[in-house]
């Protein structure tokens, strides 16, 4: 363990998710995103958010304009842009101009610091490049700006030629830069090599140094620490880690892995619980799916499956767990499967039935149903509701809200023309039954899903919230061609709670129908149940 | 640069993707998936392949039984299991047993080397568990097997209790195991840590040390490069990264990293340009979708967004890539530049057409006609039959062997009963027409398959040969629910040749049509066209 009392363990953190991660595939943010994940990054006390380039992007001008009228309470806005272009004069460079009417208190500087990107992109003599870092950095400190040097490239640059690369970094020193952050641009350095650097670099200069980490050989992250180690102090990511080709490093793994292992401060001790949350908030802004596997803030960062490991952890978390969960917001959670074992099974039963033991004859019975099901083709893993009502049968304990008289469906196609489905549905709800049909575009699933809610609304308004918010086809057996088992996972969301439930069938609307009807009734039974707690879903 | 010549800079590597990947969520393979991801491996030269624990899951002592008839060119199965249990002798323990059955010519022996694992979660004496390291290890050996030691949280162990941790390998070391392979288990060691005791330990032990790392805190391969250049000559992994939790070093990062970029020799050289193709394989066989941002394999590990970098690669492609993609049999893509889309594509159409240029008017269409198939949720990436198809009928180089008049399909379930599909059919052939019919329990698939078969084999009766060898389904863009696109490959062979279609629809029965009516099409232009070479599927 490491005292923290007798160093000033503080590392500034810059998030650039707004800046180089929207470099990623497929990502793209309106101002209106950008403001949010803005006000989630200061909420969770990041010191700096690098969040545009005001010149590439008109978009970003706008950005920083209205940015400039959110109260943050802890973080700084940062502008970025590059040094200005070969045989211009700062002043009259069109990108510095944008920057500078940017009103960002602080700037981020990009310059090059290889030798070989000055001879072959920039091509223009290797004495004219430092003038350029030199004389941009020295504007924007003259016009009362904090300016952070970027230095593009700077451990290919220091491989191939350390005096060039020094020189780079001497020039924004030179001209007031507050601190130079070194870059793995292209992502190919190995973390002994980057410790070996940061530490020659640390030792030169006498303003602070920052890391700046790309995971083309799945460093990013052990680069960073071993950076940190060597000596910088300023540590530059993305806050879910995607950006340019495989992403920067990702501050929702750095963040608490130096702090909560390490023993540095990167954001208040109290919001560390928040690191999942806000995992999750920008996700949903940028429009992605979380990564399950993702440290610390996935939803399988401490999801155990192996008996061992389920065995292991029930006796003692610290065995095979590195941290506690809830430490970053996370929570623990058992997948039930066939290499996890009854005990993994028996600790979901007893949230619904403390009294069950491993040997009790309804905790065999389920297991038995499990492993039945499981060979037909569901899996219960992510689908706790579809489990919970399983269980609840099982024991007796599941009323259902509505049964299933018969449904037909009808399907059309026309030689090239587009395709129509017409679903017909009879539910019983009691002693009362309804008949609806709809149809749709979309093929039968959908009409069938709409079909079934038209039916059952009429006796239960609150299913109107209920939202299909994301819809999993896997075939089981592939090799069976058409005629394999067919595996459907639905998430639900009432807009408070999300909830997963499955079916399987080698007919794709029967297993469809089974998590429709599945996600239904649990909507119901946990509405009905509102006093009693309800198990998180994982 | 290192000197290969001067030192034996060859590395061992064992593939646990059939075991530790199995832990991971959602992952889950028949023995038919095992089979051919055993196949894929071994074609690409991995010495080590673990595939399974014969005694947790039966599945896999059939596994290991059918495996027995593979002829493998160079890899080795590897079967797992633990030490014997606490208080048993070891040819009397079940688990011990079942691995020996299984006739697998090596075995991993996972064993404890925390003592707090030993006291929590054993809970029996210290020395008991020595002793089951030793006499388990000593039985397989005895019994001519290679047993390869797993020391389980080795590193956690060696903080805690650094003479206990080396006492469990030196009773592996005594008892004749063949190697020591050191476990991250909980994945949340740094790389300055691992360093530092592997190469404590490789000075200390008689026998080669291995490396088994976890991805908690973003460090798999990191530390698994550090533990090499400290000693390891052993590296485990799985083929993409997937396992327990937030999952295993990935190998097809790993090995790239270690042979390419320093000089490590890990599968044999020519065996490299396989890589990617075999992520692309093991990740179809898993049904999962190979993540973008996977270094090296990923689609997006040589795609350019930002402008800059896309000017720089333009000038001089090592400008901002740390390797060439065609060393791993990946490809460049620039994000924003429709110019590099056309020639990735230009290469596939000359093999139909050698007279297109990049600047043909059909190269212009089919390049736009694709990208709007791909958006409404096609991918001709492994659909080389639906590709070329696409590409004669743009070219006017295909007559239709037959066209759809139409099809009805009628679908029903009444209560908790099975469900029945019935499918009826017009197709024309030149000036004739047939009408038939089929019904299935397996779904309206099926039954349209059925069907269509019955309508053509009167005018084709080759087709009667023809199998449908696999199906696949993914729902595109989940997020719409039930009326998201659905992308349906099939594959299908008729003992000769296999073949692979594609079609997307929001409605999942149409979508399948497309990618059946591609495959019988396909099929009667090859068999009309025999003497042609046909271009080979990939």
């Amino acid at each position: 363990m490491r005292d923290t009392t007798r160093e000033n363990r503080k590392l500034e953190i810059l998030d650039t998710t707004l800046r180089d991660g929207m470099q990623g595939r497929g990502i793209s943010f309106s101002i209106e995103d950008k403001l949010a994940i803005v006000s989630a990054l200061d909420r969770l006390g990041i010191d700096w958010i690098e969040a545009g380039n005001p010149f590439s992007n008109p978009k970003d001008l706008e950005f920083f304009t209205r940015a400039g009228a959110l109260s943050l309470r802890h973080a700084t806005l940062v502008a970025f842009g590059s040094t200005r272009k070969p045989g211009s004069r700062a002043e009259e460079d069109p990108g510095v101009q944008a920057l500078l009417r940017s009103g960002a208190g602080a700037v981020s500087i990009v310059g090059k610091a290889w030798d070989l990107h000055v001879t072959d992109v920039l091509r223009c003599p290797l004495e004219e490049n430092l003038a350029m870092i030199e004389e941009t950095v020295r504007f924007f400190v003259r016009h009362g700006r904090t300016v952070m040097f970027d230095a593009e490239h700077f451990f290919d640059g220091y491989k191939a030629n350390p005096r060039y690369a020094l020189e780079a970094l001497r020039a924004a020193e030179r001209a007031g830069a507050s601190l130079c952050t070194l870059c793995d641009t292209n992502g190919g350095c190995f973390p002994d090599e980057i410790a070996r650097m940061v530490a020659e670099i640390a030792k030169l200069l006498t303003i602070p140094v920052g890391i700046h980490c790309h995971g083309d050989i799945g460093c990013a992250e052990a680069n960073t620490y071993l950076a940190v180690e060597a000596g910088a102090r300023h540590v530059q990511g993305t806050y879910l880690g995607f950006g340019e080709r495989c992403g920067n490093a990702a501050l929702s793994t750095v963040i608490p892995a130096l702090q909560i292992k390490r023993g540095w401060r990167c954001i208040p001790e109290e919001a560390l619980r928040q690191i999942t949350p806000t995992a999750h908030l920008i996700a949903d802004i940028s429009n992605i799916t979380l990564p399950d596997n993702l440290p610390f803030v996935g939803r399988s960062a401490f999801a155990h499956k192996g008996g061992m490991h389920v065995d292991g952890v029930s006796k003692n978390h610290i065995t095979f767990e590195h941290i506690d969960p809830a430490q970053v917001g996370n929570h623990r959670a058992f997948l039930v499967s066939e290499v996890s074992g009854r005990s993994a099974i028996l600790s979901r039963l007893r949230e619904i039935d403390p009294t069950l033991t491993k040997e009790s004859p309804q905790t065999i019975q389920i297991v038995d149903a499990l492993k039945e099901l499981e060979r037909k083709g569901f899996q219960f893993e992510s689908a706790s509701a579809s489990f919970e009502l399983l269980v609840r049968r099982i024991l007796g304990r599941f009323t259902p809200y509505f049964s299933l008289d018969h449904y037909r469906i009808i399907q059309q196609r026309e030689g090239m023309s587009d395709n129509s489905s017409a679903a017909m549905i009879k539910v019983k709800v009691g002693d009362r039954t309804r008949i609806t049909a709809a149809e749709s575009e979309d093929g039968p699933v959908h009409a069938l899903d709409l079909a079934l809610r038209r039916a059952l609304e009429a006796f239960y308004p609150a299913l109107s919230n209920v939202r299909l918010s994301d819809f999993k086809v896997r075939v089981i057996d592939s090799k069976q061609a058409t005629a394999a088992a067919v595996r459907v996972l639905i998430d639900s969301t009432d807009g408070k709670r999300i909830w997963t439930t499955v079916g399987a069938s080698p007919d794709i609307i029967s297993a469809s129908w089974m998590a429709l009807e599945d996600s239904m009734q649990y909507k119901l039974m946990i509405d009905a149940a509102e006093a009693r707690p309800i198990p998180p879903e994982d």
